[in-house]
């Protein structure tokens, strides 16, 4: 431990709208120094994902990170100082390590420090085999459910969990189409997640493209956006569909609830006797190891490969979060520090 | 069969917002004559449902009633006219007969006609123990899976099947909530319908009503309604709770989708892990029979009772399919002829 200072990133303000720059503040503190059964963290990457918006936007699944605190983030690092005995000085570790350089950490918690599995990298830790895959993973296979020969539409196609959910899908025998914004994205979901098609949202009408390319229906529609798209999606269920909701990244930065786009076709629902469910991967962390082995297990086959988007810098972290809804990133957000 | 005249009401134009009397058109035919394998039946109740509205305004889970077509409707009354075995001259029968005084029926198709069992009345077939009933029976229990110590919110509770599902709710051990417009309303959902609660949509604010009347949120939200009102359940779920979308009164006179009121509050399906679904109670036909015993018992056993709002006359057919949309009904809704 050779630096003396902790750069930190807090929350400076309730954030309403689109992210601003005010809404953070660079903070440094004195080199945390671990107590009994204490270690500390030097961050080498961090995870970006639109549910932090959630976090600093106010209470959801979670308390809101509160004005003052290091903002909340997935992240991972190197032990350099530890008074813990499973963690000595050198172990390689993810857990949530805010965004800061420095993190103090007891390995316990409601999102505990563990030691990253031999053989991973980081960037695979956080991504493909963390949060980012297994939401993929889960959200797809239990409340999806979907059988070789649906069709499964997935919007925001280009992002970390998007991009994962189609691989899955097409390892699984189905008909993956993507939605995402502008044409390199979405060739990019073609050529590179390998997805079957893709519908560009800023250029084409999607409720009718969709029907298009899916004449009988959609079995499964995993929802990472919200608003417009998700009302397309509803409007071209097949009979039985299942809607996952794992997010919906269009209304994060919505200021109040009456500035949202309502959902107009939730009605379709009844008609087409299908189900729209929410689900938080937090809540399967007892089976966070099936997943894991059953993702290593398509890797290992071809059919399933980590998409990584890296950015650098820590002064780049807030920007580096906002590029999530300003549709920059392809694949998973990552910043190594 | 003394008549010569077969009176009916025909679809005359494709409804947009509300109802109108130029909507439908009364045409007298000659009286029907059976064919072979056919028969007539002398129409003595008529049914009114939500569901027609759907019916009548564009292609749903069924297709849609044509211009000039008789308007599709359950009834109820006795074959006076008959060449089929299965249905003699007397039998007191129930079906889709329409908005007529006299139908033909083969006894065959999507919405069969059948014998209603020695010892029920026609009200009863068609109310308690036919759709409605049966609506509340297999929507609470399959969709809605409540267990005893549930807290069940039910939008719509003075209407035909909300009314059957507070009382079902209650006899599975269930605090059930009610929703309903006026005082009026309200005071017949607790004192005649037995709910522990109603809250007047009119006069109080949903939302904070359903969080003081349930500080731990609602576990199963029966949603008759949609818009505004199923926003307010939203904002209330309990941890894993079950939305059931049995129907959108509120939204099936909206002249266009760009007209409806969108569902705002969806994502707190995420934030809770909870479900919507739709469901349509013909799909369960084939265990009509489990679900009539079920609440046959209920009621022997005093916990249910049927309670019907009929109304009387041919002429005044249109007029109270109105009145389900202007929230005049209480309990089930039929006319007798």
């Amino acid at each position: 431990m050779s630096a003396s200072v902790n750069r930190r990133w807090l929350l400076a303000a309730r954030p309403t709208g689109n992210l601003k720059d005010s809404d953070f503040e660079l903070s440094p503190e004195p080199m945390p120094v671990p107590g009994e059964g204490e270690f500390v963290i030097k961050v080498t990457h961090l995870s970006f994902d639109p549910t932090q918006r959630g976090w600093i936007g106010g209470d959801t699944y979670l308390p809101a990170v509160k004005i003052g605190e290091v903002v909340r983030a997935g992240g991972a690092g190197e032990v350099v100082a530890s008074n813990h005995p499973k963690f000595p000085v050198g172990t390689k570790v993810q857990g949530a390590t805010g965004w800061q350089e420095y993190a103090l950490s007891d390995g316990k918690g409601w999102w505990p420090t563990t030691a990253i599995h031999p053989g991973l990298t980081p960037e695979q830790a956080l991504g493909i085999f963390g949060t980012t895959g297994l939401t993929a993973y889960f959200g797809l296979l239990d409340i999806g459910q979907p059988k070789a020969g649906d069709v499964v539409l997935v919007s925001g196609a280009a992002g970390a969990t998007g991009s994962v959910v189609g691989q899955i899908a097409k390892a699984m025998g189905c008909t993956a189409i993507g939605i995402a914004g502008g044409k390199t994205k979405c060739d990019w979901v073609v050529e590179t997640a390998g997805f079957d098609a893709c519908i560009d949202y800023k250029s084409e009408p999607v409720a009718k493209r969709i029907r298009q390319l899916a004449p009988k229906g959609v079995n499964v529609v995993f929802e990472n956006v919200g608003g417009d798209i998700l009302d397309a999606a509803l409007a071209n269920l097949a009979q039985r569909a299942r809607v996952v909701l794992c997010g919906g990244i269009s209304s994060y930065n919505a200021a109040s609830a009456a500035e949202m786009q309502g959902l107009k076709n939730y009605m379709q629902l009844t008609i087409t006797r299908s189900r729209m469910e929410g689900f938080i991967v937090l809540d399967y962390a007892a089976r966070f190891a099936e997943g894991v082995q059953a993702l290593a297990k398509m890797m290992g086959e071809g059919k399933l490969k980590a998409i990584d988007d890296i950015q650098e810098g820590f002064e780049n972290i807030p920007s580096t979060l906002r590029r999530l809804f300003e549709g920059k990133n392809f694949g998973k957000q990552l910043l190594k520090l």
